[in-house]
């Protein structure tokens, strides 16, 4: 599907600010960082970041260094998901993973690297007020009961029986919780109050729960080519699809998706932008 | 040899607020937190905290934080440096490495978010002003420029052969930078002037340096029980030991040393506790 202009300008301005981040330099963590962060990729949470901190009347060159900082952390995740003792790919945005290219220890490094120069971000490009806030916001999406709470419970799920509930618990931590981080980190950047905040966090741990769906029926019925990842490498794990059949996933995705918009309504049409990013997730194949 | 009783009150009151930051709860990667950051040790860097916190008129209960946090660093380093992909050691501070107990996955994700808990504990615990500060500077000291760095050329120089300038920046990132994190967040808790803050940068430089050439000491002379490590597992390296010989390398750390108390001299007598430190660097045989 054809992304919305905004789509694309935040893509690029994303991108702009990640290279100027991660210099592919001649050092080989420098370099292994910068071979996951600025591999093409649709840049969904910072262009979230960009469209909450727009919405809430703040701007895209205030809302860059968080936006590029959540994209920093997702790089650092999905590098270390892709690990041997992990989920042992080979294949991720259409590219080799990180560790077959620079080998497994780099890649390690690499993706502490990534963690670590994210709050450094933080604390360089924000004032001492919002870089707390922001710190703590985004220490608590990494942490235990974010991305590797969800993460552990992840791998602790593979080869087991899981209920509904598990694995919306482990989804909620490794994608819901970045996305949320995403919005909230745009929204204060803009310096916006607490029920914007609010609205916008509800809005977008329903809109990362939908994306993981997609992205599970993606996995079953995608082909390599336009999903950059090797097809059912997650036969071992339960999945959305796994548990709801194709179409049920299908349904529960668009369900979430209009959820998500239902908590954009105290912004009326000012959230429209926000409306078309749900559509994008609900419908996309890439 | 005996510990000076400002030591072991030290290691005390650090041991406590780890064990409040990371409760040993039921969960698998907490607990594979708990596991390293809770094992006896001597905490050396967090009494280095403190000392500098005290020195530049700080209170210890202000100091705890940061010096609990260089602690969680230091620990999330271990528990990288002992993978399989790295050193693959299997004895760590008397016990089986983390990976070997935990598990490869769990290991990597614990020293993930001890990392991440570091800078979340920053910022809870200081005002946004100091707490940007001490962000900007434990993260310059974890990166591409400190530990990650010298991990990454320590790997690199594996089965190498290395000049002295090589290993001397190796172990200024790997061992070097953190100690000096170290003792620059305990002045800077403090709201030590950038005088002082020099000063005990570059005592804490030297006294690094010093500290991880008897470390290699250890390794060759020191047996299992001593040391908790296996004995020589470095062999496939070059060492300062190995470049200088048994003797050299003791001269060198006692050099060092006096070097380190060089730079204490602006503080006069108020500077001994710091002093009786690098005498307990230079002689330790644990």
């Amino acid at each position: 599907m054809q992304l919305p202009s905004f789509f694309t300008e935040f893509q690029q301005a994303t991108d702009t600010e990640l290279r100027r981040l991660v210099p592919d330099s001649g050092d080989p963590v420098q370099r292994s960082m910068a071979y996951t962060v600025l591999a093409p990729a649709k840049r969904v949470r910072p262009v979230l970041t960009l469209l909450c901190a727009q919405l809430c009347g703040g701007t895209i060159a205030r809302g860059l260094p968080a936006a590029a900082t959540v994209e920093l952390i997702h790089a650092s995740s999905l590098i270390l998901d892709d690990l041997p003792s992990m989920d042992d790919a080979a294949l991720r945005r259409g590219r080799a993973t990180n560790h077959k290219v620079c080998g497994e220890a780099i890649a390690i490094l690499a993706a502490f690297a990534l963690l670590n120069l994210s709050f450094g971000t933080i604390a360089k490009a924000y004032d001492p007020d919002l870089a707390a806030r922001l710190t703590a916001l985004l220490s608590g999406a990494v942490g235990t009961d974010g991305l590797i709470g969800g993460q552990a419970a992840d791998l602790l799920a593979t080869d087991q029986v899981i209920g509904f509930e598990m694995l919306e618990r482990i989804h909620r931590g490794k994608t819901g919780a970045l996305f949320v981080a995403a919005a909230a980190s745009g929204a204060l950047t803009a310096g916006a109050p607490p029920d914007s905040v609010a609205s916008l966090t509800a809005y977008a741990k329903n809109l990362g729960l939908a994306f993981q769906i997609i992205d599970d029926l993606l996995d079953v019925e995608g082909n390599p080519a336009e999903t950059g990842k090797d097809v059912k490498e997650d036969v071992r794990k339960t999945t959305f699809v796994s548990f709801s059949g194709v179409d049920g996933a299908r349904q529960l995705a668009r369900e979430l998706c209009d959820t998500a918009d239902r908590a954009l309504q105290p912004f009326g049409r000012r959230a429209d932008r926000l409306r078309e990013l749900s559509v994008f997730v609900a419908r996309r194949s890439l």
